[in-house]
């Protein structure tokens, strides 16, 4: 079917309205009206090709929710009406050992990314959620469990899923000691998440601007970093410290906070990291990791224990047009803290 | 009581004999005649201060092995005529949550190293093993299990137990594939005691030369670094790779050898690492880790695993009076692949 869409045509001019066509649907697809989709600071780096990889036209979109509206003739998960939602990935190879375990994520051949990829039957573009319709294979398709606000879920898509992973990964429950560096669209989550996981959680900041915002959002505590006093008194203080920053930064002063075993995970970051020393790494067998977002079975879990807990991202809603105005607002990080688009206005 | 050792006066000048002081036996004391110590190339850093921290005089050494002269009046797990061991440690706090875990080495005040500190009680400086006699508490002392050479099993407190912890604090055991960097004192320990629990053990080398070596410490394999195709095909091969490089070298090529979760363990190096991207950690979910030795249970753990499977260390055997020339060897890695002291010679 034709669709309409928002594309970048190439890393310089914004995004503007593009006619594509959508697969037919296959017997295990499922077929949806996008409803809202939120703005992920990924789609900006692939809308202009920071990472070099980008094929054009490009409809970015990766944090989307729909509403069914026809199904292929072997699904038996979802019917016409029923509120899905995509994130990241649409297929893998569903045969090797990741895939087996539900961590279509690390598929073995490599997942394919919901837009920017390759379809792994025709080899046509994927294309996002900045679109009015996607085609979706059943197997990737999740249920927004009942009560969820439909215009504020998209972001747990991503957003929510890449946090809510690592919490999980390393088994982050009641007792747990948390810290979230970094409080964007990926840092905000994390505090809301491991708050309704039990953990104790503190917001690190260079300034202590953030810590209103930080308490709202359910954290106990914001520690400045550009305090030595305070970060001395910290130290082995933390289990886990989700590490938001989507750019280069000095690992360094967060090393000590780790308690014996803890781990610094980085969920924003791509690229070389900044020199640090092995000596924290040494003293208190600490560890430092990376996370992608989740498996399928993990993100339905992460959808229904927000839908348990009311969890939901922060939102401003954006029209469709006022998308170019949303990434350079999103560049200077004036957002709170997550824009998403309302795909009623395309 | 006096005793005789070996103490570098000053970073500068060669080790060269020393008459100093034990002290008396406390009650929970035991003292012992030292019969072998193993040389470890922090002993070479200390007695140089590379690291900045180092008090003269000061007597190396802290690969122990002895025979129980004495015990305090309140010691009960040794008798005189003993067989027994001393490690990186003598003291810790005994209190903390770590020492109480069995972690001293992770002791919240800080264990009490056997040479180049201070002793909790007086204050005095502590004194290493590259002497005739020593006295350690009770609680830091360990059982040589019969049937293990003596003269063979010094090397085992510092090389064998810091390779030995790691193994087990990633559950090292058979399925495990465990890769290995360095083929120095730890490295070739990291080998032996791998194989002992069963792992698939590969050793990672610049060149091929070591191939022999490799297997004839019971390695299935060596994997050329700097033979690319080869690295490509070891892609996601690895549960744990140990490092035991002690000086600042590229990590880079190692992460895409790790599969999904895998950790990069640096038990060497002490400083600085050299930069490397985030990208194989977020694909893989891996991570790097850093690990000091190893708390006492574990440490008479590892002693009676050797004693079990008979592993010991690679050992030449050097009289007290060439340990100056044992120094220079050292750092140009001419030893295969630990040099231990025979006090008797002193």
């Amino acid at each position: 079917m034709k669709t309409l869409g928002y594309a970048a045509q190439n890393p310089q001019d914004p995004l503007a309205p593009f006619t594509f066509e959508r697969r037919a649907l296959r017997d295990n697809d499922v077929a949806m009206d996008v409803l809202y989709c939120g703005v992920c600071h990924s789609d900006l780096h692939q809308a202009r090709n920071d990472w070099g990889f980008s094929r054009y036209p490009m409809v970015p979109g990766h944090e989307i929710v729909g509403r069914v509206t026809a199904v292929g003739s072997k699904v038996t998960r979802y019917q016409v009406g029923d509120a899905v939602a995509v994130g990241c990935m649409v297929d893998s190879c569903q045969v090797c050992d990741q895939c087996r375990k539900g961590e279509e994520q690390l598929c073995r051949e490599g997942n394919t990314q919901t837009y920017n990829d390759r379809d792994r039957v025709t080899r046509e573009a994927t294309q996002g959620g900045y679109s009015k319709q996607l085609v979706v294979r059943e197997d990737f398709v999740l249920r927004v469990p009942d009560g969820l606000d439909l215009s504020k879920a998209a972001p747990l898509l991503c957003a929510g899923i890449t946090t809510y992973s690592p919490l999980r990964t390393w088994n982050v429950g009641p007792g747990s000691r948390v810290g979230v560096v970094g409080l964007g669209g990926l840092g905000h989550m994390a505090v809301k998440l491991a708050v309704g996981l039990g953990a104790t959680v503190t917001v690190l900041s260079r300034t202590a601007d953030k810590r209103i915002d930080a308490l709202d959002l359910g954290a106990d505590a914001l520690l400045v970093s550009s305090d030595a006093q305070a970060m001395k008194a910290a130290a082995n203080s933390f289990d886990l410290i989700i590490d938001t920053v989507p750019v280069k930064h000095d690992l360094k002063p967060y090393m000590p906070l780790l308690d014996v075993d803890g781990t610094l995970v980085l969920v924003g970051q791509v690229g070389p990291i900044d020199e640090f020393s092995s000596i924290p790494l040494l003293l208190g067998r600490r560890r430092i990791a990376g996370s992608p977002i989740g498996g399928i079975a993990e993100t339905q879990e992460m959808l229904d224990f927000c839908g348990k807990k009311n969890i939901l991202p922060e939102c401003e809603m954006i029209r469709m047009d006022e998308i170019n105005h949303a990434f350079e607002r999103m560049e200077r990080s004036d957002v709170r803290y997550r824009f998403v688009i309302d795909l009623a206005t395309l």
